[in-house]
């Protein structure tokens, strides 16, 4: 039985119970029916890994304003195939996931749980947003990203996105009326300057700690996510699985060789 | 102090004590001194995750061949990020990620904790090479990967490889003398048609197994890795962190919108 309104998968990195998950429902339940199914404990920073050591778990979960809703002990990328080769009846007719609590702009795409469960859904034929609100704070107001959200989905919905597209939304950490619009653009060049802080447990073994701080490497470029955001627009970039450097490729493709 | 012979990182996500990555270490050592910074365990499927909800626990190993190893209790990019950041006084001069016990082919780059760590070098400026063997039994001779790998190192040496440069290599399961040489090739558009398997623990609770068979979709390309691995090839594919859908940006920038 075909379901009349759209099929609106929802997922994130952050796990069932953030605020940024609930947020997400709250704009997705006005326009289809909402499936969640979202990892049991926070997924941050996972990539696209999936789940293939050890055999995943789902639980039925209540979802306020979502059709049904399931935790999950997997990852963002495993709940997005559990939906489609697993739970739902059809394939979704939309994947959403987050909104996650932190920026996924330039390079973090590759490491964020959130676009991975986003970009798992366009590999699957269903077209996608990943959304990320440029704070870390999980008790901030939602009110903002809903807006945007909602301005994002009505867009995408009207515009009949291709089956494989995916697309990677950042919101900017600023109030909606002093935002400039949804701008698309390019991964801007940039990664982390890290270090590790050295901690010790209570029986004083030492473990570490990543930090560190991202670095813009284009700051002159205007078509890259980095600037708009920080000149005050929403960044959509759409995404793919392609990582083949075509320009490396025909550099290599001369190298002398032998066999 | 700097090192005389290249310095060589050496990783891989089947974890430090499997025979992919004896192998690797094998024919490294024959090239430079040789760092091994490993998973403590198999890691295989984590997509491009680092370790951010917990502190990392190295540890010092043995390693024969290396002048240095440590087991790590996180991920492979984990690994490459603590030689970088923490564990070697130099940049290493290349980045060794393998060799992997399976394919990691077409799409399979976005999965797979080999290729993760490879271009974790790569984005840290060190140039990288991961290395699979299509093949996942784990007690499978070594001996043609060596000699492919030993081929590919002394080609990637010789034409000096940009800083940023990540090739995935994957090895077809044949001997050696079958081989017709190294490709260099784009990836090649494919996914697993996959499904779960239902089992049930010792008290009755259901748990799910994700398996599946992999779909060559552009069977009549002969520029991809798909088609160089079906024909005896060595498949080479350059791989980069821009994930952008540029032919997708140029749909979408032409999107009807509303603010």
């Amino acid at each position: 039985m075909k379901h009349k309104k759209p099929l609106i998968l929802v997922t994130n990195d952050d796990g069932i119970t953030s605020r940024g998950i609930k947020a997400l429902v709250e704009v997705a339940k006005n326009f289809g029916d909402v499936c969640v199914i979202a990892p049991d404990k926070p997924q941050s920073g996972m990539g696209h890994a999936i789940t293939v050591h050890s055999g995943i778990i789902i639980a039925p979960a209540e979802f306020p304003g979502a059709t049904m809703a399931f935790s999950c002990s997997g990852t963002p990328a495993d709940c997005v195939k559990l939906g489609k080769y697993h739970l739902l009846k059809q394939k979704p007719d939309i994947c959403l996931s987050g909104i996650n609590h932190g920026a996924n702009m330039s390079l973090n795409v590759i490491y964020s749980g959130t676009m991975s469960a986003a970009l798992e859904g366009a590999l699957e034929g269903i077209p996608s947003i990943g959304i990320s609100l440029c704070n870390n704070d999980r008790e901030i107001s939602m009110e903002s990203s809903i807006r945007v959200t909602t301005i994002m989905l009505e867009t995408f919905l009207k515009n009949k996105p291709d089956n494989n597209l995916c697309l990677n939304v950042n919101i900017p950490d600023i109030p909606f009326d002093k935002m400039k619009g949804l701008r698309f653009c390019r991964q801007g060049r940039g990664n982390w300057k890290e270090y590790y802080e050295e901690h010790k447990n209570p029986e004083g073994k030492e473990y570490l700690w990543l930090t560190g701080k991202f670095e813009n490497f284009e700051k002159a470029s205007t078509d890259t996510d980095l600037w708009a955001l920080d000149n005050n627009y929403v960044s959509v970039v759409p995404v793919h699985g392609d990582m083949t450097n075509y320009t490396e490729l025909k550099r290599v493709g001369e190298w002398e060789m032998e066999w």
